[in-house]
This record gives C-alpha cells, structure tokens and sequence, in this order.
C-alpha cells in the first residue's frame, strides 16, 4: 500500500495518473532484485529518460551532492558539459563499478555507437551492508543489464525491490520509492518524477507527525545507518538548462528534511535532476555550432521547486509504505514501518480520519 | 512570547539556557531598529562571534549559497581562506554596501588596526521592500555601528528589530528569531546557536502542522515574498574548520525546509557558519608558517548537524510568534501570525495541551 | 606603446582592429583617474556590455574565482541566475562598498527602473595600498559615476589610469591591460576581448621570455603583492549560456599563468565573463516563462578558450608595456617595466628582431 | 632523457634528487603496461602516498575538477571528507570501472579491512583510443593489482609506461613524466612532486619557447586530442588540510597552462593533491571525537603554489621528452617530439648553449 491509499496527502500540488516518476511522459524504470540464500539481498534499479538511444540524444542534466559521502560515477562530466548520455543506474555500494562496466557496454553496443569511445556513465549507490553481504559483490553486469532490459513505463514496483532490496530507512525497512506532481497549466503544467532509493536516518516524521520521536526510534547518537545513503532522482518534462536543474536537484534536500532526515556524516545524499523536454535533447552529432532551444526562465522555477519538494518527500514515504520486514546476512533483521501504529499516529493528529 | 512559552518543543534536542544564539560563550548581538514616519521599516543586526579584535583574532568560518539570489557581501574570502575577519551585520537589501563600509571603517580604526589595508566585511540582507522604502536607502554607516556598539550576550530581542524590522515569512509578518541546542556530555556537551533573519515563502509548517496549507494562507503561484530571503547565522563553540562548517551551514535548509520554506527562486537564502571555540581563532599576526588546532573529526559532526536543524527550525518559527502586525510604506500592512489560530490548531493535532 | 608596436605577437589568433575589449560590439570602456597631492593613487574603471540600460536588458554571465582573496562584489547572484544587471566596475579594495553605492544609485534611477528594488552590483578590485593611501578611502560615488558616464567605444587607456593607477604587477608598475582576439569565420567568426587590472606577483614573463629569472626580479619569498590581486573580464559577441561562460572564465586564469602568475596566497584573482549576444539578452520583463536563445554547444568551446587564454596574456603584458613610473604614498616609488632592457631580451631570444 | 639533461631549467626552485614524485618520502609509484599485438595500447599506473594501509590511515586530499569532461571516480567523498583512503590509480577512460572495482577487492583484503563494507576509490584517466583499441577494454583487475604491486620509491620509469602508453600531448607522443620541487629551509623546505600523464593538445611551449607555433604544430581547429585529458597528480610532505590542498591542486593547472595546454572542451583536466605529512594521517579507528594536527597557514602557500606549478610544467615537459614513437590501433603512427629540432629552436631562444 502506498501513503495515499491511507488518506494521506503530502503538499498542495496534485500527484499525476499513476504517482510515480514514470507520469513524466518517456521515462522507464526497471529493476533487478537479489534475494539469494541468507545474505544476499541486494539489486539494481535503472531509470530511462527516454527510451532512444541516450548517447546520441543526450538530455540536459545536473546532480547536486547533498552530502557527497557516497561513491557516485558521472558527477565531474555532467557538472561540466551539463548533460547526461546513459541510463541512470542506481545498486549498493560496492556494485558501482560493475554497473559503470555494464552500462559503458551497453552504450558501446547500441546500434549507431560503433565508433564511440568515451561514455559517462551515471551510477548512484546505497550502503545495503547490514542486510545484504555487500563485501561478497554479487551484482553482475548481467543484473544491471536486465534492470535496463526491464525498464517500462507504467507503474513502479516500490519498497524491497531493486537497488531497494536491502536498504534500512529511519530504522526501518526502506527501499524504493517514488512520487510525482502536476504543475497547474498557468504554471506551464509539467510534471515532476521522483524516485527515491533510502538507506538514511534522522527522525522520521510522516506527513509532518513526529513518529520517531513520539516512539523513540531513533539512536541517541542520531546515527542511524552510518553508511547509509539517499540516491534521489528528479526527472522533469519541464525544458530547464543545467544551471536550473541543479537548483531544482537542490530542493530534493528539502523534501527529504521534511520526512526528518539530517543528511548525517555517513550518508552519501545525491540528487540527480533531468529534462526530459524533447526539444532539449542534445544530439551528439549535429551539423551547427549553435543550438537552439527553449528553456525555462529563472522566474518560472518556484512552482517546480515545490513539485520536488512535495514529490520527493512522498516518495521516500512511500518507500517506507511498501518496505516489508527483511532478515538477511547474519540472521540481521530489520522491521517494516508498523503501519498500523503510524496510522493511528496521523489519525490522533488529525491528519487522516 | 515565544515558541516553547506554549508548549511547542520542536526536535530532541535541549535548548541552551537562554534557547539563543547568544548561549555559544563570548557571542554578541546587537540591534538598530529604524521606524520612522510611515514608511522607514528596516533596520541593522550585528552578531559578534566574540568580544575581541576580530580582525586579528579571527574565526573559522563557512557560508553556504542555499539560493544565491541575493546581494551577501563576503563570499569569496571567506571560501578561500576559510575564516570571518569581522563581525557579521544584517541588513536590507540596497543597504549591504553602506553595511560593508560601515565594516570596514570600524575594523580600519580598531585599537591594533592601525596598518590593516584590506577588510572582507561579512553583509547578508533580506528585501523589506514591501514596508519598507527600500529605495530611500535609509540605513547609515551610524546605524550598523549602533548596532555593533549595542551587541551585548544574554537575551536577543526578536521579531520586528533590527534587520527583521520590516520582513515578511510566509506571507505573515516575519523579523528575527534566535534559539539554540546543547549537545548531550558524550556527544561533546558543544552548543549551537542559530539567528535568523526571516522573509522568504512557501507553506507555514509549525512543528510540522499545515498551518499554511490549512489557512489556505499561500499565494497559488507558489511566490510569497519573491525578493525575499532567509539569512542563518549558524555559531557554534565545537571547534570546526571549515570544511566541516559548510557541511554544517548547508544543514541550515533542512531546518528551513522543516518550516514549509522552499527556497523559491526569488529567495536569497544564505547560511553563515562559525566556529567560537577559542583554541581555533587564527590570528593575523603570527610567527610560525604552522598552526596546531584540535578539530573535530567528520564522524563527530552528526550530533551537529542535528543540532542545527532543529535550532534553525525553532529560530525561524519564533521569529514569526516575536513579530507583531506592522504597516508600513504606502499603507502596506502586514498581519503578524494569527497565535491563537496556530494554538488552536496545534492543539487539534496533539502537539499542545 | 603596446606590445604589439614592438613586433611582439602573443598566441596564433588575430587580435581585432582595436585590440582591445571593446572590440566587441556594443562595449564601452570608462575611466576615473585619482591623482591628488602626495599619496592619491587610485582610480574607478567601468565596463559596459552594452549601451542600453542592463538591468531591464540582462546579460548571460559568470565569475570564476581564481583565487579568492579579494572583496568583489556580486558573486552569488551572478552564480545562481546566470546573468550580470549592472554595469561592471573595478576600483581599489576598500572602495568596493562606494562603487556598490553608486552602481545601485546608478540603476534605481534609470529611466524604466522606478519600481526596482533589488540590485546586484558586480565591482572587483586589486588592492593598490602601496601607492595609494588606501585607508582614506577617497573614491566616491561621483567618482564611479564618472566612469560610466565616461564610458565609450573605441581604444581604450592603459596603464596608470581608472582602477590600475596605482597597481603593482611582477614587482612593476601594473594598470590597466586589454587585447582581444578574432575568431576565423569557420569557427564563428566571434570576438573575445578582455580588460585586466594587473597587480599581482609570480616571475615575469613576456611572450614566453623569463624576463622575471633572468632580471632577478622576484622577491626569494615569491611573495611580490601580498594584497594583490588580478581583475579579467571576458566579454564576447559569443552566444553563451552561463555555464560555458564560467568554463570560458577558468582559461582566463591560464592567459594569466603565461605571464607567470603564481595566483599566491594573498592574490585575489577574479574573472568576469560576459556574452554580449544581442539574441541572448535576458529581459527584466517578459509575458512569458520560456526563452528560447541561440547557444553554443560545448563543442565549439575551443576556438574561445584558446582567444580567451591569448587575449588575457597580452591585456595583462599591455598593462606593463602602457603603465609609467610612479611615486605615490610615503614616497613609495615602483619603476615602469624597464621596456628597453626588456626588448633586448625578446631580441636575443629571436621573439623579435 | 629529461629536459635537464638538455640542460633545460624550468622555473626558478630546485628540485629533489631525484625530480619524480618520489622525492615526497614514502611514496611509491607502479606501472602496468599493456602493449600486445597491433592494437593494445594501454596500462595502468598506480601511486601510493605511503606504503601503509591507506584506508586505515587516510591522508588529506583535495581533487580540483580542472576541465570535468572525464570520467574520475572518487570526486565526492574526497570533496566532502578531505581524504583519500585508497591508492590513485590512473588508465583509459574505459577502464575505470575496472580499476574502481580492483581497488575496492585491494582494499577489501587488506589485513585489518576485515569488516570494511565502504570503498572509495580514485581513479583517473585519459583517453587513449587513437593508438589503443580502447572498446576492446583490455585493462583487467589483476594489471591494476600489478601496479599496485610494482610500486616502489626511487626512479619513476617515464614516457610510454603504465597509463601513458597510449597517449598523445602537443599531436605528439605523451606519456607519463614527473617532476619535484624542494622548497628553501626558510619557507619550510618541504618537497613538492607532480606525476603527469599527458594527453591533451594545444600549442606547445617548451620552457616558454613557441615550439608548436613555430612548426605549424597544431590543427587550425585548436582541437588536438579532442577526447584527450591531463591527470595531474600533486603529493606533498607539506601538513595541509583539504582546503588549502585544492588551492594547491588549482595550481596545477597553471603549470598545464605554461606548456601551452588551453583545457580544449574535449580535454578532462583533473588534478589530486595530496598531504603525505605523517602528522596529518587520519586514522578510520581513533578513540577520541578530536584531532589535533599541525596544518600551514595561508600565508606559508605561495612557495607551494610555486612549486606546484613549476614541478607539473616541469612533468607535462618530461612526458614529452620520454615518450617513443609508437604505432598501434589501425596503423595509427604518433611521432615522438622530435627533439632535436626542438633542442635547436631553444638553443635559437637562448633558452640552451
């Protein structure tokens, strides 16, 4: 079940048809989920911006380090040249370079990149350490494949899945999760995607009721998930310029204090924003110097600002609504969000009936 | 009255005993509040990070861009060489330049001084152009040395003074606000104390209730305040450098975020954070190339971070129940928080008794 | 004389008809010179993009930080909104706050700017205390003033004039420099001019010579200028966006290490860079929320950053070869470059005959 | 040979006994080189700042993103925390993912890295597809471990070794090249060292005479090695923090520029400074929140700054003067610098008898 099913509305702005980071029209998401055995409980999540080929229709990028303790591959080029030109694959930790390998393969090999020889590839991570057995380094290039293979619009499977699988959030089960808002049409009427893979701490507040602290479930060190981690992927159909999807990267950082996070020294939090707007692309051949296209002036940013504010604070929530109870390596068990309790929660607050 | 005089805690965290920024040893605040005729509505905060020379004793310091939409004067030196050479003044918009001059006079002419040739004076404003006739630019150099000269520790005068005279937050009537957090003995016992000075939008959260959205209380543009800004002074006596200061500052717009801010594209939110403890001011005269300083190792930095949230929250939040209704240029007026209606709905939502 | 009077060619483009930053179109270059008695050395340059009124009509623009010990003004704005609204002026250190002064006076009172309540003034300087009674903070808002009224097209003074009366460039006597380079048609064909306000330290180098070394020139702390600094601006007809204006910005730094600037400790080492592009001005007022403007993709970055690197050496060799002996404060005497003695040295290295 | 044994001087500091990187006490350097069939290319270079274990004792890092458009793994751990905790390995672009994953299994199996589930490795690379076939990805994780392996002090092999097997500088043959610098006793008589491997284009200058310029060397796009890159690797005995360790870093890319390097838009620019200071190590175990470490003022940077510049133009020069002719994928010839016609245009200049 997800946050709204239970009455509970984040924000002002109204989500679009299906809630999730695929309402942005074009994009595909995918995932690889690794349960083996005792101690393997990890995977693979690919986000598509659009579903051609990505290196030669790069799209307009930007990626914002909320706290840069992470082991993330791509920032220094799309920082630079402001585009992105891979699929963005997000896994745990230790996989990152697996998932670079694969993804520079499967650039290499598509169809009209016969001559490419340089590929940035965009790969987020989470620590899943405690449950999964991260040192043993059981993805394959072949799951990262598969989650691109996978990769539909529609909606997306959310909580234990995918590069979620063995994620640990506010102490809780957390995993992946996503949301998405509807501009109102004088507002241009665009739509913002987010989805979230989180493995952080702090003191969790839903709907703005304080949970955590109401059942103490927090560390008195407020450590939670040390090496932990928030991997948030912003995608807009919105035609903005790099310099303005880092400012709306930014504002996941406040979506994600609202739900009582404290980016802590040990998570790696990182926002990577997108336009998927079409007449942004940028293609990696052309003829002209100049390139021509729209982009949204700075004054027309506010509305989408809070689109991601709202979007990524739902869709971490909603990682947490779908999580299930996981044991995992070492017999280490980590516990659902007890719904039924936080339900009663809201609804002594006055936030659901 | 102020936050906690209701009953309202926000976070985990314990307030200093005055729950202000003065509760960081040896800090300093001082204001001029400038209320003239119909349509002076402004004003000059000084915050003194200690009673010395600062010039020659200088501190560690750090300044986070939140939204760089505004005219801070500072920046640069201070990202370099990682330190604060004055004492840091507040003020409105079109009166940063006659602030940093103003700086520069008083540091020229310190007892000490008397060869100095170059001042990076520290200058934050916010816009009060909508009480105010900003135009008149009616701070003077007297002004900010009043200011400085009336900086004095124990209790800080909030709401309508000094540079949050004429400020508006949440389209209710904004000012400045101060509160503070002590950090449990095995967490190192250090002290955070954060001022604000509040004028930016969004949607009124207090203590995570919907005020805003339940009011109705927010422009369907999303733009309240479009020149607006936040300034955060973040002070603590943990000894940082300042690396670890910039990560502390950024933690400033999480507890803004906390607050129903947004950081729309017209508000300059800014976060300046020093470090007091004594063992790491770096003085200007010294006779070795080396300087051996205790800092803080970046584990130890969690507590902080939360502990900035949450007195950033608090020192936003009681700006607004400090502030009283104003009117101002043109017949502008401005309603101060309607308290009795927040209580009231915080006592709906079990926050209050 | 300037450099190229003597034969010497810096770099493979072709400077333009004037060899100077307004030779492109639309720019304007003013001065005001302070000599006064015994100990006044200073002076205000201003630098317009173009000749109608900046703040309703914005130009793409960006600052890279060199090094960033120095006290300009307007920074963030500039980083976060991408655009310059004033016209850019350079002046002494402790002059920086007037300058702002003048340069917000300048614009609330432009015809079409009545309602104007914000403004971002982008000032830099170089500290000429040396020289000049820096401490008597004799610039003043009329002074500024005069420069930009004194603004025009056509060639423009170097060395002891405006902000580079009293600098101090290699141990010399520094000023003002300009150059510019041409593009070939088959890469656009575009102008980059740049103006330097020299006073900064390193081992003096004039088209490769080491002139510095083989002078003995150079102080054995290598510390020539300690409160020194370096003022580039960029500006070109070159239709950017501000992100590859900030990339075109950094090469200015290597023009500078050309030179044989070090960018030591105390050197505040700014760049400015502007596109002047009539087709990519940013209007104060707009009906609608999208622009759609020409750029330049990153591909075509390179013809820019080798003008810009080229242009930069010779505006800062210019600044040598144009400024003359002079005695300012205390008596305090800094030669001209002994130009003679200089030209000798090309010659025996066969840059010239 | 080398540039001294020409008789070449570059700058005015001396440098260490041996001129390599290796002057800084205990670091250590390894090649792999790959050069097998037509087509193969390519290897792998690794540096150790010291030779114990890295994760157990970080050392104070700084990485400055001089032109990002590469594929460096490890930016923002090393931006947020200010250490480095694994060997820098540096190879072709396509095989960072590689050698991402051999540091992490390197790491991982260290004696006492028993319980470590977090890595972040740093790589950098250059591309060097012209001579290598670079798709067909032949750097496996046992060269990367071979590198590692081989590291030593003393010597560092130049030229077409390890990651500048494949390389080309200037349209002729790069390589990898290093160079030190000695500080005086009186500004610390700390020892500075550079390694390079140079694959980038521009104008060549070699000690400031127009050696490209003057054979016509380069394309009339300015576009040499478009795919290029220049690594940059800084490592000190010096006791800085991060901070001052990137302004260091940003000095690098002066040196860069004094070869004539113009940072094309193709060309990934990185440079990582490193402290190898023994009393600046930062220990992953340490019972105590605080460390206390001697670190150098601001004011003591300038002759590291020197030193840093004239060591890496020194470096860029040696790589040059190292590198063979070399033949490789499809034919692809790149001819070494031909020095003597080189040395003939420097003795012209005087540069040389």
């Amino acid at each position: 079940s997800r946050l709204r099913d239970h009455g509970i509305e984040i924000g002002v702005l109204k989500p679009g048809p299906l809630n999730a980071i695929t309402d942005v029209p074009g994009v595909q998401v995918g995932h690889s989920t690794l349960k083996k055995g005792d101690s393997v409980r990890t995977g693979v999540t690919a986000i598509l911006p659009h579903s051609s080929n990505i290196f030669q229709q790069k799209v307009p990028a930007a990626i914002y380090l909320g706290n840069g303790f992470g082991k993330l591959a791509g920032y220094s080029q799309v920082k630079e040249l402001g585009n992105l030109e891979t699929p963005i694959v997000l896994t745990n930790t230790l996989g990152v370079a697996t998932a670079v390998n694969a993804l520079v393969g499967y650039t290499l090999f598509l169809p009209g990149n016969e001559t490419v020889r340089s590929v940035n590839a965009v790969v987020g991570e989470t620590n899943d350490g405690y449950l999964n057995d991260i040192r043993g380094r059981h993805v394959t290039e072949k799951d990262v494949n598969n989650a691109i293979e996978n990769a539909e619009g529609g909606q997306v499977e959310e909580g234990n899945v995918g590069a979620g699988t063995g994620t640990i959030c506010f102490g809780f089960k957390g995993g992946i999760g996503t949301s998405s808002r509807v501009l109102p049409k004088k507002s241009g009427g665009y739509t913002v995607g987010v989805l979230a893979q989180t493995n952080f701490g702090g003191m969790l507040k839903v709907a703005g009721v304080d949970v955590g602290k109401q059942m103490g479930h927090y560390s008195d060190n407020f450590k939670y998930a040390t090496d932990g981690s928030c991997m948030m992927i912003v995608l807009t159909d919105a035609p903005l310029d790099s310099r303005n999807l880092e400012r709306l990267a930014k504002r996941a950082m406040l979506g994600l204090a609202r739900t009582g996070g404290i980016a802590s020294n040990g998570s790696g939090d990182y926002v990577i924003a997108v336009s998927t707007a079409e007449e942004c692309r940028i293609p990696y051949k052309n003829d002209s110097a100049l390139q021509t296209v729209p982009t949204l002036r700075n004054s027309a940013m506010t509305p989408l600002f809070l689109a991601t504010i709202e979007a990524t604070e739902e869709a971490i929530l909603n990682s947490l609504f779908a999580a299930e109870t996981m044991t995992g390596r070492n017999g280490h068990k980590i516990e659902a969000l007890p719904k039924k309790k936080v339900l009663e929660m809201l609804k002594a607050a006055g936030k659901i009936r």
